[in-house]
């Protein structure tokens, strides 16, 4: 094992070291129970504190608005995949959604919807292996739409949105999975928000929801009563035994994401650390962008190297030197660094040096 | 805080002490990866290793046959309240299935699926107030249905089933979430078996479906693909990312409960610790049971004092003598003392000693 390791994995990702050490510090002992947060009722005084605070840290952070609700729910974004058209096609007629297609998860989120009702792509940048966010073509959007979704942050080709499109009446749904709370965002500007926590926020098997509360209350009646976001609204997530491990470690993720200044200041350090890894890219032709310039994400850095044979001594020096998890997604290939809120710059710096090295002695 | 806590929370509930102490010695580092576990990919070697060890060592322990395919899906038993009936409902015609009704989670499981076909009560025991086990009523079962469905013990009234009917051709699901491995059972028996992790097998958000392979492929085409279970067969419960946490504390609940001499050791201990309460109970009418005796749960000890006010001078007393979350349900009163498999005789013993002393004192 090197003497130090830096996990780029894509997720589930590393979490902040203060916040693995507070779990293991009172992972049999929480809130001087004398039993672990595991081991309590979801329903319980001090469980009911950790959602409470998990959910006004995030309000707080995010700057969403009052009239929005905060959910907590099982199953990730995939499971918002089916959910989110359950609960919003038939807010109008006849059952119309738009989705923009940057890529595999966009891919499936529109698959997945498309069992609901008349789910149609609104633009997409296919034909360029999903190098970049697509046209906005507005022009095509039915007004009378339930809603236009889109993946704001591409984990796999490692491309983002800097600037969203203006939907007017139709609400904007947007996936954060792989970039909520690393740069500022209008919430205003969105009728729902959801993100899998797995990356920026906590551990698997979950995800954030933040729905504005004029667009509760459409759900299809087959709608299964978990993922009916009136009922989670009206149970403030409660309405079976949820998740608490992934709820408490958030709320712990928050209060050190708001130590480190807020979203604001992560922002800024998330650009710097990307920023470092794509002038080296560019300064040499030996690493190759995946993603166009004015589309690339801060939070998956995508490369290729000259051969699939390089890529694979990369990949195997990168482990041996603690440089864990930069293998590309198993769609691509190539290499990518996923460097979400909680990648120190110093293990990007570690990243940076061991490329410039391994240029050096292969290039 | 007392010098020893005994946890009798019905869930979330306490695990086994080591199976706590091992999690958090490798909190920060599993596998000598330098990593936590929490921080690694779902699709990682290390952790198919964990899902694979988890599966086989229940397979070891319930004796479940190889016909079965073992899942972990999201969101715990009531997700399944819903997922049972989209998958298997559809499997005859007219979309016919059968609930016994014998407390407050059966009755959950019965509404949820009544949205997707003809769904009735075989039998209930609501004119006892759940005190029991209803007769079978195997005469109004139509041979056609679907499947009949029950609810192997029943965690707010104490009660469970001792023998089960034998439903021919029709398959029968039951939902073991308050019993799963407390004793022995002829999986053979059942079309399907399923239970939320949180009392006999680990953290909440998660449940374990035990699913006899020709049952597959018959889900109504509307089904939320992660409650598909064909789908979660087919990519082996990693549809999409999974709660990786609940199945490593899984394994190793599974493999402490190996070390314990297995569920025939397991239920014997079990069995014993029940019987001291209930002997108590039966000595004095100070405690009255809530079961009849004949039905009697050995996870979960219901029973009721004098007067409310006895019951929350027994609480609070209980409470500060190391004795926690004793509190009967919310839709009950009295007190439950659950006492599924992590529990020690000696944490039942330090209960019925207080509650020999409660009786001297207040009696």
């Amino acid at each position: 094992m090197a003497s130090q390791i830096f996990n780029f994995g894509a997720g589930p990702a590393m979490l902040p070291q203060p916040v693995m050490e507070r779990i293991q510090k009172e992972f049999l002992n929480f809130n001087d129970m004398g039993v672990g947060l595991i081991e309590i009722s979801h329903r319980s005084k001090q469980f009911g504190e950790v959602l409470e605070k998990a959910k006004a840290l995030f309000r707080e952070l995010s700057g969403v608005p009052d009239n929005y609700k905060i959910l907590f729910l099982h199953g990730g974004a995939r499971m918002q995949f089916s959910a989110l058209p359950l609960n919003l096609l038939a807010r109008k007629q006849p059952r119309r959604a738009y989705y923009y297609e940057t890529g595999n998860f966009s891919k499936l989120a529109f698959k997945d919807a498309q069992r609901y009702g008349d789910v149609r792509v609104l633009s997409s940048s296919v034909s360029t292996d999903f190098d970049r966010i697509p046209d906005f073509n507005l022009d095509e959007l039915d007004e009378d739409a339930s809603y236009v979704h889109l993946t704001s942050n591409n984990t796999i080709y490692g491309t983002r949105w800097n600037s969203f499109p203006d939907t007017g009446d139709v609400p904007l749904i947007t996936d954060q999975t792989s970039d909520i709370l690393s740069r500022q965002m209008d919430y205003s500007k969105f009728g729902m928000v959801y993100a899998g926590l797995q990356k920026n926020l906590g551990p698997s098997g979950m995800a954030i929801v933040v729905i504005r509360e004029d667009l509760l209350g459409h759900a299809i009646p087959t709608t299964p009563v978990l993922m009916d976001y009136s009922v989670c609204a009206k149970d403030n997530s409660l309405t079976n035994t949820t998740n608490t491990f992934a709820i408490y470690t958030t709320m712990l993720v928050l209060e050190w994401l708001k130590e480190q200044g807020g979203v604001a200041a992560i922002e800024q350090r998330n650009n710097e650390k990307a920023g470092l890894i794509y002038e080296l890219i560019d300064r040499t032709p030996f690493y190759s962008s995946v993603a166009q310039p004015a589309h690339r994400s801060m939070m998956n850095v995508t490369f290729t190297l000259p051969s699939e044979e390089m890529t694979d001594k990369f990949l195997k020096e990168a482990g041996a030197a603690g440089l864990y998890a930069l293998k590309g997604h198993r769609n691509l290939g190539g290499v990518r660094a996923s460097i979400y809120n909680p990648m120190p710059k110093e293990g990007v710096l570690s990243l940076t040096s061991f490329m410039e090295e391994f240029e050096r002695k292969n290039g």
